[in-house]
């Protein structure tokens, strides 16, 4: 009996699963499970299929259990509706996947193992098509699709194939050669309009089946930006900002900004009052009060037109070191981290699945350095002084909900959709947080510093979306 | 020689790619172009691989070429510009796609056609792995992967297996039964951080090769929204709408709302002066004056907090027929248009790739009925009114640089990633055009019909931004 306790394969009764018996005992063992989790861990944490994930409080590594964030009468009710929507969300993403499809050794044919594509209602031909097996005085080859219909360019009387433009397509000849062209110039044609699906066609002959997959889905449409003629920074970056109950700070950040005279900034603004901003480049927003930090970033973000937009915090300062067009070179990655004040905040995260939530681990520092780039490193989540591409950033978003304080959550949502990366030469300030003279202002000031305030029952909130939204267990 | 002039193997100077040589002349043929073009059409549209596409004006549709935006004299240094940002996105992508992997015929190997999926810098087993050759003294057998190295858990010696946790794993053995007990057992480790990459790994013996695809990717973050524990409506759905300069229109039509008495109604206002709105279950956004149509829908969408969102024009009416309830049913789809005043308007999107830009078809009507739904039908495009899920409407997003009138340049964003369909039987009325007495608001009305106006210019605003940002090359 062999332990495989700790292979995806595992029955759900948690009994191990057994391989073929071994000839000699002793010899076909596994490596103990010590000595895989050395093997296959990164930071500490063990990047391997199982059954259940952990998070486990280690040094000065805290751990959260985000069922705690609800209440004990509430939460069998909560399961529900969080099983239910993600069962709604995975039906509609085509999850969980299949199985993989395995091939047989000593299959007479030659087939395309991956790379079929085709968008809806289109044909396409499939290539390497083949028999080659025996001699035999009739050849008899059928070929099934389920999510599309079967045809063939090679023209052929009805006597020979059968099927054509239906899901089953046979072949039945005496000529080896007029087999294989026939099979060389198959096509398959889609019929379902879905966004992305797998369609598994088979390749049959007396006892030996091939399977292959075609995979039907249209390309993601382009929304490429035009840098016109000149490439001017301004056609290619917008500024990015919300502000909230701390005017000066904003009037002081966008007089620093004007280093660059002509580039764009877009204002969100939740305050109470609005503000009159004289400066032709900026364009003004108001929400509703208080409506939120992260509403406003997705504001914000929701009004550029040009391919890159910088997102700045509205009490930073632009000085010399502030230069955007170091971090235009970078943008192979999606968003690119700069430092503020010489601080490079950075932090990686690490998923783990498991069947009733997934664990979350979140590091400190980077994956590696950027190639080409000698002050830059690959990591997952960064400062609030980045750019990024327009398209990317907007696919991912800052969730509205979040309203009060919250940082890593946008990383945590973009987990599978951005690249990050974190450059320390390129530099942006910080005005100090000095008391205000103005009454009025400190007034605002105060009042700002309140909705600031990680107060438990926002900590909680924050916790319970982590749980809910991102299908979370717990996290490190 | 065998005209295969349609075939997409066909070499770039347009010389018919030539198969094997027929043994018997004449018996070895394809059908006829013709005979081909009519097998794979769809509403007339040829969704066959091909070289160039083109858009024929035919009957009452017409043909629009995109270049044709552009002077003359600016036209080729748009086509550089676009031909960089394009390939900047298809790097971005992992674009173009390599041509499909192949499988010989009578591999000795059993091995994953498909579905074997990593996290990055995670490790999984590689199921399925198996030799099944003819017998030797010694096997030999190599492993091969490009973004990531090979290990097995397999506890042998380094004399049989050599190469653990590189990216080449070495086996050698005279023992048919450890070879496939440590081939069982072979794992795969990312080694990169990618957003979505397919690493090719090959399996050889002697000069056998098997190939076959790893594909390394975060599965996207779910971001699930809970409906609370009476599933109330207001916890499923916000209304959406953007207004500029019909105070008296947006007012009546947010009245109307009010069968439903607290659904939270999100109002874009590109206005000139702010509205004061007494309803406490409006939340309010003023913009920059005139800053655009679509820019204002991304704006409302991108404050949305609930599962699903319902778009809806500011001059629409509410009535009894118009039950948001039913629309929320049919959200398997991403987006389902209701009728406006009896009129359900559809139209179907066709795209055929091409080197210089794809070709867009666009045909009233619609795919066909939509499964378990009587009054609705699987399309590509519909009216201003629809319910959506939130988060792919806000995948796709409207496009802040179509400042007037536009409509179905958001479906044509969202091709690819929209399921979209429209039902017959929930309807919205529809404000009628008559003039208004007051003065003040007859000049708003006045100013808003000349913003309205689908110019010259803006026409050909909008054509030249498809030519840009979709890379089209024409549209029928």
């Amino acid at each position: 009996m062999f332990r495989s306790v700790y292979l995806y394969t595992q029955s759900s009764n948690h009994k191990p699963w057994l391989p073929h018996p071994a000839p000699a005992a002793g010899m076909l063992k596994l490596l103990p499970e010590e000595h895989v989790r050395s093997l296959f861990a990164y930071d500490g944490i063990w990047l391997f299929p199982k059954n259940q994930c952990k998070c486990e409080a280690s040094g000065h590594q805290g751990s959260y259990n985000f069922e705690d964030a609800y209440g004990q009468s509430d939460l069998p009710a909560v399961k529900v509706r969080r099983q239910a929507e993600f069962e709604h969300f995975q039906r509609r993403e085509g999850l969980p996947r299949p199985p993989p499809l395995l091939a047989q050794p000593n299959l007479p044919f030659g087939y395309p193992v991956h790379g079929v594509e085709v968008m809806p209602l289109h044909t396409v031909p499939i290539p390497g098509l083949q028999f080659e097996g025996p001699d035999a005085p009739i050849y008899e080859v059928t070929l099934t699709a389920s999510l599309g219909t079967l045809n063939t360019l090679a023209d052929i009387p009805d006597s020979v194939v059968q099927g054509r433009g239906q899901k089953q397509l046979n072949i039945s000849t005496s000529n080896r050669k007029l087999l294989n062209f026939i099979l060389q110039h198959v096509t398959y044609t889609s019929t379902e309009y879905q966004r992305c699906r797998v369609d598994v066609v088979s390749l049959e002959s007396k006892s030996s089946v091939a399977k292959f997959p075609v995979t039907i889905r249209l390309p993601v449409m382009p929304k490429l930006y035009d840098p016109g003629p000149e490439r001017k920074l301004r056609d290619l970056v917008t500024i990015a900002t919300k502000t909230f109950l701390r005017p000066h700070k904003l009037m002081t950040m966008l007089q620093s900004i004007r280093v660059y005279p002509d580039l764009t900034v877009i204002v969100a603004d939740d305050s109470k009052e609005p503000l009159k901003i004289n400066d032709s480049h900026v364009e003004y927003y108001t929400m509703p009060y208080g409506k939120g930090w992260f509403a406003g970033r997705n504001l914000a973000i929701s009004q550029v037109t040009t391919k890159y937009v910088l997102w700045v915090d509205d009490d930073f300062l632009f000085n010399d070191k502030t230069k955007i067009e170091v971090l235009v070179d970078v943008l192979e990655l999606d968003v690119v981290g700069g430092s503020v004040l010489g601080n490079v905040f950075q932090f990686k995260l690490f998923l783990e699945h498991s069947e009733n939530g997934d664990c979350l681990h979140r590091r400190s520092g980077s994956f590696w350095p950027l190639d080409g780039f000698p002050s830059c490193v690959v990591t997952s989540g960064v400062v609030n002084f980045f750019l990024a591409h327009t398209e990317r950033l907007q696919r991912v978003g800052f969730d509205p909900r979040l309203q009060r304080v919250a940082h890593s959550e946008f990383f945590i949502d973009g987990l599978g959709s951005l690249l990050v990366g974190s450059c320390s030469n390129v530099i942006v300030g910080h005005q100090p947080r000095s008391p205000v003279a103005d009454p009025e202002l400190a007034a605002l000031e105060k009042s700002y510093n309140v909705y600031r305030t990680n107060t438990k029952a926002q900590i909680q909130f924050k916790l319970a979306l982590h749980y809910f939204k991102n299908h979370l267990q717990c996290a490190t």
